[in-house]
């Protein structure tokens, strides 16, 4: 069949949109009419080249919604008409990661959707006879893919898919690190630098756990207002402080905070995150994506006085099992969506919603098909 | 009054034995006949000038084992003829670390035993009007010392000092990272970086711990028979392999492993003993202290993919609390502690018991009084 997509050709060029050729679903694998999809950093990393895993041409895209129009052999769990949302964190329920219950980190698809191809090594999508690669396993910037079984939570089909989209990547990551990464308990305090969708989904987890102080920290204080109304108790600019982040923090709290998360990908960011961790048994958690060859540096001493240093990817959330649950969450108003969605376009006019999250004028655009 | 002590004088010079004025406790603090001591690669780090803390001249020794001779006013907790073992890290059961049940990073005399003072700012050592710096609020290489009373374990008389003076520091640091820091589990693998003995008790503890795999790394490998008789089931030579040692740990383990322990302060080797735990789950607790300025690196992803990296100090052990049990421990066998007791020497020859650890060829010389 044939079907729209938004196509990075080339590293560090505007995304094209063109009618690809894209072959159906083979054993185990799901053709899903992608209905809506944000777009989130790690595209736009992968886009710019600085990606050592990015490949081209690809469709990228990871944080979609959409519904299921055929399925492959063996497919059992979802059928035609199901709601669905790609999974860049397939859950198989069989290898030794899913078995152990200590992470969501399921091999099943990975060394596969790392090359971006399907489990059978090959592509299914092409244009003028050539493979287009698929990405994270997803590739929701394509109007209709094709995805591993594995890799797809059946949702509830009465939620808004323009809202629920955004659980396939940055909502879930923010929430999931709060309850399952760091488990922030009633009266912890905690630090969130960076104040993109991550960063505000992280304050939602923090006030769902009912901690006690959040303080929410970004240089662009355009991003307080809305970090305030979904439960931040203080703001801080770093660009106001004479003296490094992590020293304003540990003097606002006295020893420093229970909890800190890192949404941003800057490991100097990353280094203040842990360094404003109580001394004794604070714990500070990174989401954030860094750029390749970059690492994360602290004296030991941080660690030997007690500090943790933790990571965390989709929030540790087991994408079959919990997002349905997420997904009724915010059917009930109990994770809040909307105040992500900060403008809504057409694929055609993609590349204008990666011009607005460089701008950071956008917390989620979300593509209409 | 007067007491023999081994006085490190200046930074890199052998200590001299020389005769100290001493004065009695003050308010809340002890009298000390230390009757054993052994020393430690941290006394040996001040001594030779790297620790950015230390002051000199100094009383150094941090591990040893006394009997009370006299009690200042208000102490409560021990009397005269009560056997003890010094603390470096304190309990006093008041403050908001010691309350929060989840560190035993006491914070009651923390700041004047890192400047060499008792808690009033003074010192009771002298030598000729001059005063003699404390250190680590122990000071065991004088035959007499006084500590404040928060920081004195009061232990089981009938045991044997010689060995009990070890868990002073590094046998219940190294025991007490497995079960508090790491809580390793049953059938869990480790592996062990550094045998000394550190390294030797945390073996000691991944076997109370009934731990499956326990790997135990040395560059040196006399130190592999003591390691396999006290629960290595296998041993590794960083040296036979032309790869990093991390690799060589993941490939024998699959996946990495569950804990791995830092025993050495090298932060080449925190790195590796990091990238050789278990993707989603494994973590490394560094317990060696690293030289002066040296930081600890790694990529983010490391952390992203699931490893955690801790740290310990005292192996999470409150002193009072819990030291009296570990010595009952030992007492029954639980803890071996003859086997690290490779060499026992009078107090005049201390300096050569530094020469013996610098050379690796003791695991602790315990000095008599």
């Amino acid at each position: 069949m044939k079907t729209r997509a938004a196509v990075a050709f080339e590293a560090g060029k505007p995304l094209q949109i063109v009618e690809l050729d894209l072959e159906g679903p083979k054993k185990g694998e799901v053709l899903v009419k992608i209905t809506h999809t944000a777009l989130c950093h790690t595209d736009a990393f992968t886009l710019s080249g600085e990606d050592p895993e990015g490949v081209f041409p690809a469709v990228l895209g990871h944080e979609g919604a959409g519904i299921v129009v055929e399925v492959g052999e063996g497919v059992t769990s979802v059928k035609p008409g199901d709601h669905v949302i790609p999974l860049y964190t397939a859950e198989c329920g069989e290898c030794l990661f899913c078995k152990s219950g200590k992470t969501n980190l399921c091999v099943a698809v990975r060394a596969t959707q790392g090359k971006g191809v399907m489990p059978d090594g090959t592509t299914r999508f092409s244009y003028n006879g050539q493979p287009v690669y698929h990405y994270m396993g997803c590739s929701t910037f394509a109007e209709h893919t094709v995805v591993a079984e594995v890799s797809l939570a059946k949702v509830n089909p009465e939620a808004n898919p323009e809202h629920t989209c955004l659980l396939g990547c940055g909502v879930t990551t923010g929430i999931g690190a709060v309850h399952n990464t760091a488990k922030v308990q009633e009266g912890d305090s905690v630090a969130v630098f960076g104040l993109g969708a991550i960063g505000l989904a992280v304050i939602q987890g923090a006030k769902q756990a009912k901690a006690g102080r959040i303080i929410a920290i970004d240089t662009n204080p355009s991003k307080f207002e809305l970090a305030q109304q979904m439960g931040a108790t203080e703001c801080v600019n770093p660009k106001d402080h004479d003296r490094p982040i992590q020293q304003v923090i540990v003097e606002m709290t006295g020893w420093g905070v229970d909890h800190s998360f890192e949404c941003i990908g800057n490991v100097e960011v990353m280094r203040a995150a842990l360094e404003c961790a109580h001394r004794g048994w604070g714990q500070s958690v990174i989401i954030g994506v860094a750029g390749a060859g970059k690492e994360i540096s602290t004296r030991p001493f941080q660690l030997v006085t007690g500090r943790k240093w933790l990571g965390t990817a989709f929030g540790g959330v087991k994408g079959r099992s919990e997002l349905p649950g997420m997904v009724e969450d915010a059917m009930k108003g109990d994770i809040q969506l909307a105040p992500f969605v900060t403008h809504t376009l057409p694929l055609e006019r993609i590349n204008e919603a990666f011009d607005l999250m460089h701008e950071g004028k956008s917390i989620r655009t979300v593509i209409h098909y």
